[in-house]
């Protein structure tokens, strides 16, 4: 999460998750490629680079491509209202342009990480996923809004500037069932929990935070929601420099492991509601 | 989790909890000492180490003590039957009498790890709970048992020799509110929230695990839960060595942070059923 209107990295994760994985058919392995983001205050140039970055991750064989939060308008009130596009108008949002084009044209699916929306008169966080025929799949808007207030610290709230998303998203897309959550989204358990239930293969947190507060927390909470889902194996990583990262995901281990150790069958739900 | 009667080290953790800071009138700072032991297959030897353990932990300040999961039996089929004590027989139950005089004596609060119950014909894996008048406040039978089949790596099913508990515990004692896990129990964020929304203060979760694939997840486990509860610091270590290790908790730090960052108002409850 950027407090600042600085130019800075994005970082992002993913995870496997689900315990009765229904692996896609035509697919056990493939490869991610996550795009970080050194994002500037001018959208063409985020746009452009961006538009690069997703070139080179398919240039590595990644049939996934995930950008991080906030990547084309600077983490910051400044630029939110200004930068936000409404996707319902399709042909007047370059965002939405170029992220369709680009699915299109390289034939995979994309986490657009997130980007700030305009819609009925408030602005969204927002994710839009597009599969490899340029179509728009999904939108997820960010559920928790990061506000925090730690004196001498850091001092940030995000709903002053965005409403928040009211609902779960999880799309079937080429390469399996992913849900989405954005930053602050992935330090709640029980949503990675509910994605794991509806049979998510994969959860994508697109996350963008501030060095001081976010550093240690986001790797931390990264391997939890993993760990908890049982897929906690770091297996691609990077510093804080504008970068892909390209990792090939393995569904049938995530299945050897979970079919060892059947977390799920283990859980008590009887229990946790006493 | 040991899966061999080999003596080894026992480690366990523990964790605050709870977004509404009731914090105890009496106090806000304290000390809790943790002991991690070696175990042998001489019951009398493991009772004596122990309790030479606490006092050396209340020797350091710790109001709070608290031993590993099957810290007085080998983690083995072999001794779960022969050494497991009925609670309910205190005057025949050595390791009831030995921390119960040591809760006594030393005036202190001892989470008692866990040992094996025998009761109504069945083993649990139970950790008793005494107060500072040598009572015994709450006993916790661990619900998750650790049933893991990895072939090639490790096979061990504790439910063949254990019945789970069916009730988390949750116990008011001189410092503060606890909420118990046993080892595997700390696997399910669910019953961390749980403790958390009933007001803990702290979560102990007395824990054995199996250096080859326990280790890295532990510690993963241990901060997960923890950063879910907003209180991720590592305040105190150690390596695997028998060792005493004490360490200062301060609330009023936990709800600071809660205050600053609203984890719990933030969470959407309406949302994670859908």
């Amino acid at each position: 999460m950027m407090a600042s209107s600085t130019p800075s990295s994005i970082e992002h994760t993913m995870l496997a998750a689900s315990e009765q994985l229904q692996v896609p058919s035509n697919i056990t392995k493939f490869k991610i490629g996550l795009c970080q983001l050194s994002v500037t205050s001018e959208k063409n140039q985020n746009l452009a680079c961006a538009r690069n970055s997703i070139k080179a991750a398919v240039e590595c064989g990644a049939r996934l491509v995930v950008l991080p939060e906030m990547w084309n308008c600077p983490y910051s009130n400044d630029y939110f209202a200004k930068f936000a596009e409404d996707f319902e108008n399709e042909d007047a949002s370059p965002t939405f342009s170029m992220l369709s084009e680009a699915a299109c044209s390289h034939g995979i699916t994309i986490v657009g990480g997130s980007v700030p929306e305009s819609s009925d008169g408030q602005l969204y966080n927002t994710s839009c996923v597009f599969g490899p025929d340029g179509k728009l799949k999904a939108k997820h808007r960010k559920i928790h809004l990061f506000d925090i207030e730690i004196p001498g610290d850091i001092t940030f709230k995000e709903s002053d500037f965005f409403a928040a998303g009211d609902k779960p998203t999880i799309v079937d897309t080429d390469v399996g069932r992913i849900g989405i959550g954005i930053c602050h989204d992935i330090r709640f358990p029980e949503l990675a929990a509910l994605y794991r239930a509806k049979g998510a293969h994969i959860i994508c947190y697109p996350g963008a935070f501030n060095i001081s507060t976010g550093e240690l927390l986001w790797e931390v909470m990264q391997r939890a929601r993993a760990a908890d889902n049982q897929s906690g194996e770091i297996i691609a990583t990077s510093g804080h420099e504008e970068t892909v990262v390209v990792a090939e995901i393995d569904y049938s281990k995530i299945e050897l492991q979970r079919k060892g150790l059947p977390l799920d069958k283990q859980k008590r739900a009887d229990i946790y509601l006493s």
